[in-house]
């Protein structure tokens, strides 16, 4: 190839990008699972949007885009115009549903499981490509529809098994902001920066959030973010909201939505030990208009530099009213709710790897076609089992069993075909011995741990060694 | 929202692009659970690498490529560096195993199941993004590793429903194709356009091949495409390969790699009802550099337009041992099949569409909770069942019952709820009564249809009504 003439590509994964293997892959199918369950025994049925949308119809609805253009990876098409990767799963379906709205059922009731992109700075644990599992119904403006959406939350995160108490699913309303903020006279150029710092609550604490409320925060880099400017005296009414018990405001006709889901909920065993009001929830995203939620783990877990950390959110969503009328210019009622795959993955799976099916590896001397063979009877037997394809020297295919982590290694050499025989060798074992025996001893060590059989035999006797060594 | 303000966007899909219903996702996550589980029984385990690689990593061997920069969708990161998103599976695992070469099981087994995109041209059942299920052996030069993956496809095929007979997997190689092109002192520079017409040879057959290979040919649009160049006597030399008898190149040493993989398939009872050798496969992508394969589906189907069509390839692969090279500089032997997803469903779901339970639908006049506890109860007894929770509007409630298809509606209204019961409507049997009776009586139909018990016996009636309508 001409490529080979030419200096050598560097072989590397793009800033904020990762490869996963076949533990966290075999996790996240099994997570996939048991949401997308619990989300179909509700009636909700999947749909499926494409990687790419129109720029314009996807709108810019993200947080903290302090730069114009930020947060989405864009190409211009052949034909001039601008498409965009999906930086969520909410803004595709508002595209779908102004698209067919008239054929739809209503309320429309859709999950969907995928990737999103965010074109963002990437750091520890920050990464660029990240799966989303959404739910979304559109088409109703009752309270029932979110109080739904929450009681499925709940019943995914038990479903993966989680215990009541190891997490909260906690909610407010956007409506109850803009009160407050109303109240404020905070104007609507201050209003997304305000947003933007309440959301930072639980990152920057009290202090922070005030600072970016005034006149501007600088982080621990130097960075330095411009403040919303707000007066002492709006600075107070935006914190009190962060601060006080929800109780504070139950007279507010705003929070009405909330009351009416927690009566809902509660009537349906969703009590405060699962379902809360909290006032300080606010949720990045801009398109919300009212509800907003957001599901917490409360226990401790291991982030990726081995610390213990509270994990907080992994899921979140909200009232979206404006989104489809963006297209439509008639208002339509949506809410809709988002799990963080790849974060509930992190924190779900510390507690429990699959244990799979130990691996016999079939090693071949002399003649492929016959491990082949072998490997197929051992699966037709329930069993996993592989035949090794690569060279014939002996130690690479040991290295190779090794590696692959193998209970069991199948050896056909020439005599041994000769004679109608296999040699079985117990892996774990044969490791054991070698390990407490001097190297004098080791070859006789290594011989405990073998043994040769009929071929005819090969299935029973791999079955025994394997209950033998309580693989 | 600002946006409001604006001029509306379209709602409309991106060029090339589209969505997914429920029939076809739950019927292709079906078919990737079932290949998923064939080739974890051979011992490939799963592995997955992001969307985008960077431009240079990823090479540029796709075929069809008149134009430079055409089939990729390519965009620069804030930091100057190009990405590309993936066009296929085996360029993004030619970077892995170069990155981690090192510490990798040798032979490496990987399989991969995920989205590719292409930024051509979009036409009838040809999208920009499709899904390919990609298994490869890296690190072994024997044919039976190019075997093993010949039997894995069989297998998957006929795990999907297919019989023998339904498909065949056809092999070549592309030694053979370049030992004829040297005896046809075919130039490097014209190389690749041959290998273009050639690969054309299923849909424009001689005749247009011919053409490519000699001038060029103009298509039914009018468009001229260059051909190769090549005179007369070259021509006839290129052409025997597409139609001669496999037999005629049986001494060449070019083609002894396929003879012991058919010996290796044939003895592990792979024969010639299913693995052919076909000297006019030769698979369009650039980077094969020995045996290429192609499994093809044998029976008709319709296609999006309800002609009846053979469909062709669903899965190809081949050879590839300079992909690795391009990064490490060393030789690193590599085999792969990918399967077309998209394609093979098409082709499979004419066949059969999986059967939903029926649904209830349990419709709320008067109380949200009360829906959803009813709801619960019947998926508790293992039902199909959903709240509506939308408007208070019967009309509307009914609308969408239909729309969803429902087989029964639960309904409570006031006096209902007062008396602690709840009516249960068929709703196929109700539409069937309205159809055969006129209109005066087609009240006293609907009632024939439906029936009010308590609400302690929801379940049982609910069920029994299922039974009676044979849902």
């Amino acid at each position: 190839m001409s490529t080979q003439k030419q200096a050598r590509p560097k072989a590397r994964l793009p800033r904020g990008f990762r490869d996963r293997g076949p533990g966290e892959i075999a996790a996240e199918r099994r997570m996939l699972e048991t949401i997308r369950q619990v989300y179909e025994s509700y009636g909700f049925e999947p749909l499926e949007t494409p990687a790419f949308e129109y720029t314009d119809a996807l709108g810019k609805f993200l947080p903290d885009l302090d730069r114009p253009n930020e947060g989405v990876f864009s190409l211009k098409d052949d034909d001039g115009q601008w498409l965009s990767l999906r930086y969520d799963l909410t803004a595709p379906l508002a595209r779908y549903v102004a698209e067919h709205f008239q054929s739809l059922p209503k309320p429309f009731r859709r999950y969907q499981v995928g990737q999103v992109w965010r074109n963002e700075k990437p750091g520890p644990g920050r990464y660029r490509e990240f799966t989303q599992f959404d739910a979304d119904t559109v088409g109703s403006a009752s309270p029932a529809a979110d109080a739904e959406l929450l009681m499925m939350a709940c019943d995914a995160l038990e479903a993966l098994g989680l215990k009541r108490g190891e997490y909260i699913v906690k909610m407010n309303s956007r409506r109850l902001l803009d009160a407050v903020l109303q109240s404020a006279s905070v104007s609507d150029l201050q209003r997304g920066t305000v947003l933007r710092a309440i959301d930072k609550y639980d990152r920057l604490g009290e202090a922070g959030v005030r600072a970016l409320l005034g006149e501007g925060r600088k982080d621990e880099s130097g960075d330095f973010t411009k403040g919303a400017g707000l007066d002492e005296l709006q600075i107070a009414l935006v914190m009190e909201l962060l601060t006080a018990s929800a109780d504070r405001y139950e007279t507010i006709a705003a929070v009405q939505d909330l009351y009416a889901m927690r009566n809902i909920l509660a009537r349906n065993g969703y009590s405060k030990d699962r379902v809360q009001i909290d006032t300080s929830i606010i949720r990045g995203l801009e398109y919300y208009t009212g509800p907003v939620f957001e599901a917490q783990l409360t226990f401790p877990v291991a982030n990726e530099a081995g610390e213990t950390i509270i994990f907080g959110s992994v899921a979140g969503g909200g009232r979206y009213d404006d989104l489809v009328a963006r297209f439509i210019g008639q208002a339509v009622p949506a809410t809709g709710i988002s799990i963080g795959v790849s974060r509930l993955l992190t924190a779900v799976r510390q507690r429990s790897e699959a244990a799979l099916l130990p691996l016999v590896v079939v090693l071949s001397m002399e003649d492929a076609a016959e491990s082949f063979a072998m490997a197929r009877d051992l699966r037709e037997a329930g069993l996993r089992a592989e035949a090794y394809v690569g060279t014939k020297k002996f130690g690479d295919q040991m290295k190779y069993a090794d590696k692959r982590g193998a209970a069991i290694a199948v050896i056909e050499g020439a005599d041994e075909r000769a004679a109608g025989k296999v040699t079985l060798k117990d892996l774990k074992r044969g490791a054991e011995l070698a390990k407490s025996i001097e190297s004098r001893e080791q070859w006789l060590g290594e011989r405990q741990a073998q043994v040769t059989v009929e071929r005819d035999r090969l299935v029973q006797e791999v079955k025994a060694m394997l209950t033998r060594g309580r693989w």
